[in-house]
């Protein structure tokens, strides 16, 4: 899985760069400490996915301008705010093995950052004058914090259905591949089709991507994580392995796996325990496969496409977000 | 003074009327508790000043629809989602009169109502169709995110001079009223020079609001404040009358109020002994006169608008900013 990282890196490392330069470029604060906080969490080794989803869909539509590098900063912008702002309410301690930036440098400044970050996104995308543009950045914006709050309001109930999960993740997580790949649809003014199209994509791969990111908690350990493991379930956070397993748990397996949920503080073995009754129960096996479901949804709509090196590339990314390991 | 805020209320009670239902249709959030902790900030008895000036600004271009009403939503809602943040910040207790979202409600969903808040904002301007609002939009929220972590690094710092406060407040409440003023002469297609009158109406009606605000915490009592008296001064912000006073005060008065700043446990006869220091030292009349300079200022700036029922409303709003007493 490594090799297929290596060769989507490789294959687009001048696209990479530039997005890198225009990061840096784009942040301009006046006060250093915002630079400092900003840079904390937007230069942490984050792969830049969704930028470089947006470049490669902006490719795919004919668009030939360096521009879609610079709005494609804008999404990383608002990841990272998201990320700044989620980090505070979840309490977390590493992310990508690194301490996390409220730890640091106190909630204040981490919220007033992400507020800037914010700023910083909606302002790249006025400059691209398109109002479209700015819709889909609202929209976005709206989803992702109440998709938060959901998650919230549910924290730790064993009753969320995996429809209620996927109403979560596709707020949190999926809208902004979408966004992504929408954006360049309409910055490379391409047929309302075609954006329908990328539109779609980018919701498979988002959700693809989030339910192999859920899997991550429960086959990882700590140091490959770079966070400590179990942690979405010490937040109370029920994913699609645990959800999933619940259901089809008999009652003892059920039964245990909920005392094991309910206590906060449940011991490593505890957890080695529920590991293994999530894969008894199917939550693992059947995780992976709706993930797969997802990818091939995403690669399917592509078909409209020709075939081309960038298409490659798309597909790559998919299979790779898939068996990602970390 | 209480006969000026009567006047302008009865004056504007329709349009004040039609901004108050539109605040609550333009709101729509999926999730009751996203409501909910809207609502406990939007609905506290707020004077919907910023809806107002731009409301007013537009017809003093001579726009005469509606919409302008429901833009006007998209101030009141930046300023809910910053004040959300800003109580998180300063971990206040009480605003006007009530307790504080955080307090009820907990930090995560405050953090994220405030970004779903700007979110709505966004989506709003951008309804408008036009990119101009959203540059305005993003310069603000640029702005206002720096302008308080400028204030959180300088927080207790006697050093603070008149300069650094002036950008202070101009980053964190004056862009605000500068923005709903030049946003009326964006959507009413005014000429460019009147637009940049109305910014500069705006932007010195702000400054004179905040330097007015930053005096009632050494004029106030807690009851009619709402909130605790001294809170500013807690915090470690330094304002204007103090700045001032330390800059007046021979090396007997400045040792005496520094001592009592840098103690976070002041006690009340301290804080009186410190008013009385203020006021020995101009600290509080150099405020009210520069905060008169502004709306002076701001009130010459409308010369170039003909005498209307609109601009006379705009001076009592002026005369009312300075001379307010909640």
């Amino acid at each position: 899985m490594n090799d297929l990282k290596e060769k989507i890196l490789s294959e687009n490392g001048n696209d990479l760069e530039k997005i890198e330069s225009e990061l840096s470029e784009n942040l301009k604060p006046y006060l250093d400490l915002v630079s400092d906080v900003a840079h904390h969490i937007l230069f942490a080794g984050g792969k830049r996915l969704r930028p470089l989803l947006l470049v490669l869909s902006a490719k795919l539509c004919g668009y030939k301008d360096d521009y879609a590098k610079t709005v494609s900063t804008a999404l990383e912008y608002l990841h990272a705010a998201t990320l700044l702002h989620d980090d505070i309410i979840d309490d977390a301690v590493l992310r990508r093995g690194k301490t996390v930036a409220h730890s640091v440098y106190g909630n204040a400044i981490t919220v007033l950052v992400g507020d800037f970050l914010l700023a910083r996104a909606l302002a790249i995308c006025a400059d691209s004058g398109k109002i479209k543009v700015i819709h889909i950045i609202s929209d976005l914006t709206e989803n992702m914090s109440t998709g938060e709050v959901h998650q919230l309001m549910r924290k730790g109930d064993v009753s969320l259905t995996e429809d209620e999960y996927l109403e979560v993740i596709r707020r949190k997580t999926a809208v902004l591949f979408q966004a992504a790949c929408t954006i360049s649809a309409v910055i490379a003014d391409a047929p309302e089709e075609k954006e329908a199209v990328l539109s779609d994509f980018g919701y498979h791969l988002g959700i693809a991507f989030q339910m192999a990111d859920d899997l991550l908690d429960y086959t990882m350990d700590t140091e490959a994580l770079g966070k400590e493991v179990g942690a979405d379930l010490r937040e109370g956070k029920l994913t699609l392995p645990v959800i999933h397993a619940l259901k089809q748990a008999d009652s003892a397996d059920y039964d245990q796996m909920v005392k094991i949920i309910e206590n906060e503080d449940f011991t490593v073995d505890e957890f080695k325990t529920l590991v293994g009754l999530l894969e008894k129960n199917d939550g693992i096996a059947y995780t992976q496969k709706t993930a797969a479901f997802h990818i091939d949804k995403a690669k399917n709509v592509l078909s409209v496409f020709e075939p081309s090196k960038t298409k490659d590339t798309l597909f790559d990314i998919a299979d790779y977000t898939l068996a990602r390991r970390i």
